[in-house]
């Protein structure tokens, strides 16, 4: 038995494998990788560069080698299609699935993606491929593979077994057959369960499951995702306006698009403007954070400017400086905090949506009692710890109170703007709206202060 | 044909509904629910109280009101089973998979749990569900279901499908059948796919599939969720110490793990204590976001009292508290975007990690060039809006330099440090940090003026 565990490769092992690919130790190379899982081969060799990875995928088998360069991360492959022949990369996607084989596509230029079409040896699946290319990657339609089971109703048990062998090499993973009329539209399913323990003999229309949920091509991905999620279904079937069936989308390319928006939304929340990871290069992190920090940065001198405006009473309560930090630290975590809860919401619509009006009355209590809450003990606490500055006090208090009002209200508004405006909310926790909730917090702050200083 | 959009319930249906649940019309309820999905069914009685919507349930088919408990959210569970009598819900629980039941189980009261399981008529349940109550559920033990297919190495094909057919209304969903030996060791899978094109004469050895990839019961549910991930599975085998076959871990489960854990960590960068959602009360609200409220309140008050320390210095040099929003703002955003991308990374670990060490390296290269560039900017932007104030310019361009590279730092490390104590490194991202990297902040800042303004 194969535990997951089996293939651990150590810093060693890494080592031992850069040797043998030196020496051309082929014999190494082959045994050490021998009925390892390509995934696991995928990770070493995100490990190598472009030519020692084709050297070592050139030893594999050539399916093991079409999974690998499956797996890869697109950036990675890429570099690693780059010093192949487009014919050898034509008999690797023959092996992939349509899907797959699509979105390497998509990352190829255009010339070379020609070059590999033609050489393409299966020709179901070069039709498949062109077939997929038309759609955008963030719809069903971009998301679904080709390859399916499919029966006619009139067919009977055993014509649909023999479809299954027929096409036992094209369709890795079978979980149910899709059943169509003659006009291709689909009708429903039939689990390979029912398959099994029904008489060859009977009828695909006697025992086909008619409450069948599928999608259609042009659904957002992310609605095919909750689609998937809300019914627990391991494949959904696509179809075109017609009802046509067309594909199918397996529940691996589901979790991508959960895990790719989970990542997304963390990108957005903490201010990188691109897709980087932590073991991108140098130049790649800095060119992704800088823009942001430009912003606040901005937004900082903004701030400088405004209070400058306020100077004469600065010089007059110096005091007032001392809470410029409390007040804008507040404000942002309010406002984070508000726009956390309703991206959530908005990222798992239920069936009967708040209404906007509803959810800002909430909000409004919510803020009441925080505003009310800190506000109060912000003012005990200057009043105990500046020497009775009751003047102060109010001022900080009455300052705190608006900001927290203010900030529950943007940061519950905002995402829900964005949100219609077709922009992923989450870009309201990011440090565009978070720098405008701190320069509004020091407005609200100086001009509370200024009216009180100055009666 | 079903489509998703099928069952769309407005406003209005909600009324309609709500009117016909008053005057007890069995029939427009029965005929309006007739065919629809339960998930539909569970969306529309989330709308509805526990009274009303254990009505509604009572009229619908068991295994229907069966599904609709498991589906409902575990707060609005929690209220609903209390109307029912532990003999009705050991009917539901009779109908549920092992893993869905023992989930119900560990949110009922002890002395009910114990009502409930001694009203099970399905002996073979109970048995399951007291087996997996033993496991905590973050662990692959607690997230397994009981009921799959097994088949001894030395069936037959025969006695294979003999046994799915036993089991057709124990397991809903069967992907594959797990070969196991003469003590229960789980040896490899046989797909349906593979057993519906092999003759029934032949025999399970011949042509299972050894390479299996399988969990114990004791990994954490995270490592499940990843296992799944990377080889792109739709079931997992679970197996104890000694190799034994005891379950087995469905893809929708794990979909549901890797939605939590993005859940958990937007509500920890966000500071946000409790698992809320927008839809909860007023008073939990306030509960999960007054704590880290209070607490970036606290480092406000920290921060005035250290600025106080420096009440001279502002007298002398009012303009020094015009730069306090930026300093604190760029530090703020410089440590989020950090621990962001130690977060990222330490979420989906690759076999051959960089040590914390590179890390550091890499992390003290780009801060270098981030705080480089900002600083000339500030520096620039200073000299040229203020009057060329070479003194202040200097002052705010060092203090920045130097908040920058502290919060990449603290950024990077807290995270990992967090990480290695089995904290949720997201944490990091919270309040709690990024007060503190504030507060750090603004004494840089102070000190650097002080140093400077009094040499």
């Amino acid at each position: 038995m194969d535990k997951v565990i089996q293939f651990e490769p150590t810093k060693e092992y890494l080592e031992k494998f850069r040797e043998a690919l030196e020496n051309k130790d082929d014999s190494f190379i082959g045994e050490s990788l021998d009925g390892v899982n390509s995934a696991d081969i995928t990770m070493l060799l995100e490990e190598l560069n472009a030519e020692e990875s084709k050297y070592v995928v050139d030893l594999l088998e050539k399916e093991v080698g079409s999974q690998i360069i499956k797996d890869l991360d697109s950036e990675t492959r890429s570099k690693f299609l780059k010093i192949f022949q487009p014919v050898e990369i034509a008999g690797f996607v023959d092996l992939m699935d349509s899907d797959d084989a699509a979105d390497i596509f998509n990352e190829m230029p255009a010339q070379i993606r020609e070059e590999v079409i033609a050489a393409l040896e299966n020709e179901e699946k070069a039709t498949y491929i062109l077939d997929l290319l038309r759609y955008e990657d963030d719809v069903a339609g971009g998301l679904m593979a080709k390859e399916l089971i499919r029966a006619n109703e009139n067919w009977t048990i055993k014509q649909c077994i023999e479809e299954i062998r027929r096409q036992r090499e094209n369709v890795q993973k079978v979980y149910s057959v899709y059943v169509v009329d003659n006009k291709d539209r689909l009708k429903g399913r039939v689990s390979l369960k029912k398959l099994i323990l029904t008489d060859d003999n009977g009828k695909v229309e006697d025992i086909y499951d008619e409450e069948i949920i599928s999608v259609e091509t042009y659904m957002p991905k992310e609605e095919v995702a909750a689609v998937i999620q809300k019914y627990d279904l391991e494949t959904v079937p696509v179809v075109n306006v017609k009802g046509r069936l067309v594909g199918r989308i397996t529940v691996d390319d589901i979790i991508d698009v959960i895990t790719e928006q989970a990542e997304e939304e963390r990108q957005l929340m903490a201010g990188i403007s691109e897709d980087v990871e932590e073991d991108d290069s140098i130049w790649m992190l800095t060119r992704a954070r800088l823009p942001w920090l430009v912003v606040g940065l901005a937004g900082g001198m903004i701030g400088a400017q405004f209070i400058q405006i306020f100077e004469e009473d600065l010089i007059k309560v110096t005091a007032i400086a001392f809470f410029i930090p409390l007040i804008m630290a507040t404000g942002g975590n309010v406002g984070i905090q508000s726009s956390a809860l309703i991206v959530q919401s908005l990222a798992s619509p239920s069936a009967f949506m708040a209404s906007t009006f509803n959810r800002l009355t909430k909000i409004f209590f919510v803020a009441i009692i925080n505003g009310l809450f800190l506000s109060i003990l912000v003012f005990l606490m200057i009043y105990l710890i500046n020497d009775t500055d009751t003047e102060l006090s109010f001022v900080v208090s009455i300052a705190l109170f608006s900001v927290v009002f203010l900030a529950s209200f943007l940061g519950t508004l905002i995402p829900i703007l964005l949100h219609k405006m077709g922009i992923n909310p989450a870009l309201a926790s990011g440090p565009f709206i978070t720098t405008t909730i701190d320069l509004l917090g020091l407005a609200v702050y100086f001009l509370v202060a200024h009216l009180l200083y100055n009666p």
